[in-house]
């Protein structure tokens, strides 16, 4: 609970990936396992290609820091080619992103200002009265500040971007922290544009310490960019 | 596409952790990444307690077949203490599982007659004469069979329990395999029963040889067991 934003982290290790000379294909899945916290100050990403297929790669990694492993991760590459598709989700309502207000984040945490946020739903936590809810969904509009175009690596990070859902249910700060996130890519993302990205989260079931969240990435005209899911653990 | 029943190889990768004597806690979460086949014969799993905290452990595994890795994998375990706890997903609509009758299975594949299974929805592709589906839900009562008590292997077997569900979409054969399975634990198990469970899953997006598929896994009187999501590789 007291390393960096955990989607840095996710990005940072996918960085690795995509930056290898040895890597075939685009990123499908990432799942990283947060195992300590990560200080300020140089770390090492070992990258091993487990496996190499002829359109499908994968990849173990870790993320060492004062000879502790801090992450662990995998990655699975691959090509991509047109098949049947079809979506059964839908982007959940809401407003044009330029219809809703940029909302003015807090000091802390810092992350929180690499993002420009316009939230639909859920966003009460950063009201200065928050209030339990009923429900854990979180729905916004978001980008990089200063934008740029979005890329694998911003949309990892961005899959971790919702603030832990168990303080939105308990309207309060509650100690928490990703425990395990997993994404899979569903484009290649290319061209790209800077428009802010539609990003819902829910979490399905909280006890015993530990919460599971579904999150959506939509790009602005309707098209599902990724699904992710993470493990949380909270102190209440 | 010609390995064995992704779910008890995810099963044996979790068993290796389970009675390893170095192990705190009870498993929390699992992501096995399918990379290559596995061919009846010997295999090697390597697991490495990649990083013991005081309350979870973190480890990585390999599954090795003749001098190439078949399988990688990360296990989470941990101890899990009383919390406020709530459900925010229910369980799908579904008779009591005795009033459901039991589905006759076919020959191929042979997994298949390892369970009991009683399809509430989504069971067509067992058909005689399957039809394209518009939706790829799936949702059944489902237990080994023999009977006996759920664990957390059998749980983990189970969440891979759904065939493809590009297969439902189409009405028709497809080949198809999993790339990267996640299951997310919401109990420690203990005691547990040998009755069925309630299984259902569904796909979000399907698109450029992938789709993405998230399920549900509820005991008999409605709580949650666990959560679970997986990429699934498809050739249409």
């Amino acid at each position: 609970m007291v390393g960096p934003f955990g989607g840095i982290t996710a990005a940072t290790l996918l960085r690795a990936v995509i930056d290898d000379p040895r890597r075939i294909g685009e990123p499908l899945s990432i799942t990283v396992n947060y195992a300590g916290p990560i200080a300020d100050g140089p770390f090492t990403i070992d990258a091993i290609p487990a496996r190499t297929n002829r359109s499908t790669q994968h990849w173990t990694l870790t993320l060492t820091q004062h000879d502790a492993i801090a992450t662990t991760a995998t990655v699975v590459t691959g090509l991509r080619r047109p098949t049947w598709s079809d979506t059964e989700i839908a982007p959940p309502a809401a407003p044009p992103a330029d219809e809703v207000p940029i909302t003015p984040l807090p000091e802390y945490p810092a992350w929180m200002r690499n993002y420009e946020m316009r939230f639909v739903e859920g966003g009460e936590i950063l009201s200065a009265t928050p209030q339990p809810h009923t429900t854990s969904t979180t729905t916004l509009w978001v980008r990089d500040t200063p934008a740029r175009p979005l890329d694998h690596t911003a949309l990892t990070a961005l899959s971790d971007v919702f603030f832990p859902r168990i303080m939105l249910r308990l309207g309060r700060f509650v100690a928490a922290s990703t425990v395990s996130l997993t994404t899979y890519f569903h484009t290649d993302l290319s061209p790209t544009s800077d428009r802010p990205i539609l990003a819902t989260a829910r979490a399905q079931h909280f006890g015993n310490g530990y919460f599971d969240q579904s999150a959506q990435l939509w790009s602005e005209d309707g098209k599902p960019l990724a699904t992710s899911h993470q493990l949380v653990y909270f102190k209440d």
